[in-house]
């Protein structure tokens, strides 16, 4: 089926799923978690044949991120419970006013409607992004990387009976067959057919989604993340955190990249940076170094581009400034705007940085890595939007519906 | 000064203006309000000029809607006076949890940053405007149309002179001198520049401004609203209710331009209809009638485009549909996703027509012409947005706000 034919289908089916009530949704998530648990057997033969495909082509970290077992198709399936677990955002009340008119005003989220999702070689991302886009009463477009093309048609194969057997219809679940350039060009320019396009994956798509979309698109982004170890930081503290959020998952966006150390503290917090990082057994951090951290301490001198890299591994960028003021430019010439934290004693100090970092998450002592859905209370996310309109930091359930103002009268007329 | 030029100054000036006080931003917007009163002589010498070029250009409307007296200018300091009293949406926290690890977790409105607005002809949306994304924290990038140019520049020359005198940056309002389609497209491939751009027009500008801009753009829509008369409809409350919506203001985009009439009320309502609108002294409603309605009142022949058309005028076209699921129908095949109401006593119908229209707002029993900022409750509005992103509706001042989320810890890691 061509993409654009695939798009028809997901909007026929959209109006009977943004009607449907809370209770069938859930029926369908835990008939779609059960679904995949019931095939995991054909979703493992179909993950086979992506993997014998992709070997060579792609790196081993890759080839690790395709692969599936058993208990990582039990783990999405657990991933899809949850989100039957969350309260529904459809329908729910934001605001209502009774104006002196007598109108009845009810501010109420909606869903979307059809939530197209492109996205890259992960399979778990198959049944997350189904999962929350359907849970917000949206029909779903699902647009993977080639390298996992099998492994997500066995998923969605899956995931669409779970849909039927609770009575809702299957076509508001669809993969697109295309996993070529075309088809995501399809979907960007496919202007009231697709309501939302989130992009998860490199940079490179993302900007050329942000670029080119003629359809809404929510930016989920990539995070150069600053931690800034203020003249009256609790250096220990510091260290624990810096340590956290650049070594607990540095893959992740929300890892952080760079660190940027006020000049007065230089002498005795960077010896013990270089002491706690360098010396991990497992991971040992190869730190980046500006001209004058490198005075202080051993490592590899940085070069400009080492503070506009998301280096997503063991290696931290590490600058000295002069104060606040100069770890505020840096960070507004530098970061993505997604987390930035400041570490320091001082309460005036902390607030200047909360207010004048523009970021989607500004953290006054503690980790850049509880920028996240589950972190923040929301549930389950679709992704961190480092964008300024909609949504900001994690995209949950609430951030993948729209709103309707649904006004009550008895014959007002103005 | 060029467009980019323009851009780089508004933004060299967007910190100060995201970090001043309420206090300093009412009074900025007061004496901004007091300068276009003292330099009202100045304007109304430039709206002349403006006048004595643009006669036999545009229409007699046009050059109406261009034409500015001293009522008028008093009138913009009104409304700028109206934006000071508002409440300060900066700033605001809008949800707030503390975690169990002890992170306290505040969703807090920022501004966006540099708002840019590309409008027409009426001189005072150019205060209105600016007093809106100022009161938001933001820097404000005006783009209007040539023909309203001298008079905009005059307006500028004051509003700046206002924003100097309370001790802010005159830099943060920029009016863009070229007002060719060139400096339209700077702003709209103005990334990094501009955080939003809201495009205040007809048709045309707001397609291309969706289409082709690679900075975020918020759509303020046009209206082709529907009102559904339905078969347990009260037809008097029916009359007044579609008499105001099509006649108290035809051409805005929360006028009516279609009515829908359930089959089963047609040989009474029509009639009814015909007489009310046909015979009012000052502006009878041209009636354009679908083949069924013709067949039970006088009328123009209505064609297939005047169910896609924004008349903004005394001109209405009237469908007789089979039931509420044709209407429903019927409104999302053309309707533009700003107001539709349905008329009926029927407590299930109406349920089903606001749950089923996916518009803006959505009405029972009350005129379209309710959508709007100051009916809503919220103050002024910058329009009227019809996209399912960020805001639908009326774009008040929190509309015009981003959000971060402030995070403050005691040394966590995750």
């Amino acid at each position: 089926m061509t993409t654009i034919e695939l798009l028809h289908k997901a909007n026929a089916a959209k109006n009977a799923m943004a009607l449907a009530g809370s209770q069938t949704k859930n029926a369908a998530l835990l008939a779609m978690a059960g679904a995949l648990e019931t095939h995991c057997a054909d979703i493992l033969a179909a993950n086979a044949l992506d993997l014998e495909a992709a070997k060579g082509t792609i790196s081993d970290v890759m080839l690790d991120r395709l692969a599936l077992s058993e208990s990582r198709v039990a783990g999405m399936a657990q991933g899809i419970r949850e989100v039957a677990a969350l309260p529904d955002p459809v329908r729910a009340v934001l605001s209502r006013v009774e104006r002196p008119n007598g109108l009845v005003i009810e501010k109420t989220a909606v869903p979307m409607g059809v939530i197209a999702i492109i996205y890259e070689s992960r399979p778990n991302v198959t049944s997350d992004a189904a999962a929350l886009a359907l849970k917000a009463g949206s029909a779903c477009v699902l647009r993977g990387g080639k390298e996992a093309h099998r492994s997500a048609a066995a998923i969605v194969a899956a995931l669409k009976e779970g849909l039927a057997a609770a009575g809702l219809d299957p076509d508001a679940l669809q993969l697109v067959e295309d996993t070529s350039r075309a088809s995501a060009n399809e979907l960007m320019a496919a202007r009231g057919l697709v309501d939302l396009l989130i992009p998860r994956g490199g940079a490179g798509l993302i900007r050329a989604c942000v670029d080119n979309a003629a359809v809404p698109v929510l930016e989920t982004g990539t995070g150069i993340c600053h931690i800034y170890v203020d003249a009256s930081a609790d250096l220990n503290m510091a260290l624990d955190i810096v340590e956290n959020a650049k070594c607990s998952r540095p893959s992740v966006c929300n890892a952080a990249e760079v660190c940027l150390v006020n000049r007065q503290v230089t002498e005795k917090f960077l010896p013990m940076l270089k002491d706690r990082l360098s010396n991990r057994p497992e991971h040992p951090v190869e730190l980046r170094l500006d001209p004058e951290a490198a005075k202080i301490i051993d490592g590899v001198p940085a070069g400009p581009e080492d503070f506009d890299t998301e280096f997503l591994d063991y290696i931290l960028a590490v600058k000295v400034v002069e104060d606040l003021n100069e770890a505020v430019s840096h960070i507004a010439a530098h970061s993505t705007g997604h987390s930035e934290a400041i570490i320091t004693r001082e309460e005036r100090n902390a607030h200047a940085f909360l207010e004048q970092v523009d970021s989607a998450a500004v953290y006054w002592n503690a980790s850049t890595r509880f920028t996240d859905g589950g972190e923040f209370g929301l549930g389950c996310e679709m992704g961190i939007s480092t964008q300024k309109l909609h949504a900001r930091g994690p995209l949950g359930l609430a951030e993948l519906c729209s709103f309707k103002f649904v006004v009550k009268g008895s014959g007002q007329t103005r």
